[in-house]
């Protein structure tokens, strides 16, 4: 696996892989009708570094690392992390963290932060355990899931 | 104290409420030389609501509410509030904290999550506790103050 800097060519396979998880709505919160500019801007914006993990020339997953705060908050960084459709179970997610975790202190961060990782993402939540990340917060009913109704959001955190 | 929304003729107002607190750098996670026209956008941004208090015409505190995420997080509010240099002690932050929890009821929304309360913020966080907030997260040291170096910041919570 090949993990490099997104770049517009990749846009394309990035909608592709945003625009099924935007649609579902289950995992982060943004808006569900969520056009592809406003998904580009917020997964590859200026203010974010964004990343694509290839497999033989195909794009199976991406991730953005920024600083979650400004001012005196700046030395902690966020990350958002997806999968291609299909290409779970291949460790990609695992992949992507790692890679964002040494790219996070490269860039001079201290820790990583997650805001709002929905407490039914079971996968998610045990590989950020797993990657070193703990619970530190939970925000009772703060997500509106389509099949669950409203349910709580994590916040976990990984110093560097 | 009457509490109404600002408009563009208060903007000289608020600026002299956010440009301390923004160079002080000890309260709100901001670029401590944050310029006005940014700053007038953060806290009074198309994407928010802003109402400002006042006692005999001059404005003693000010504060903004919006939604804190998009799509499934978008029933959970957030909210910054200011009180002006010289007019602590008056009530000005919990009368300002009264009406955002009316407004946003009134919007709608289902409660109100404050993302990031420096944790030596004493007074702040005495008065959101006794305006029903629980600290719902703990986030370690990821604010750098000005005078006591990397702290911990607070997530805090209080269903409407």
């Amino acid at each position: 696996m090949l993990i490099r800097p997104a770049v517009p060519a990749d846009y394309d396979a990035l909608w592709a892989i945003l625009e099924p998880v935007i649609r579902g709505g289950e995992t982060y919160a943004l808006p569900r009708d969520m056009g592809r500019d406003d998904a580009l801007t917020y997964w590859a914006g200026p203010d974010r570094k964004t990343f694509v993990a290839e497999i033989e020339g195909r794009i199976v997953g991406s991730y953005y690392l920024r600083a979650n705060q400004a001012g005196g908050g700046g030395h902690v960084a966020n990350c958002g992390y997806m999968t291609a459709p299909g290409q779970g179970g291949r460790g990609v997610g695992g992949a992507l963290c790692d890679h964002s975790l040494a790219q996070a202190c490269a860039d001079g961060f201290r820790a990583i932060q997650f805001n709002f990782v929905v407490s039914t993402n079971d996968g998610a939540v045990r590989l950020w355990r797993a990657k070193g990340f703990d619970v530190v917060g939970r925000l009772p009913g703060a997500f509106d899931h389509p099949r669950l109704g409203f349910i709580d959001a994590l916040t976990m955190f990984r110093p560097l």
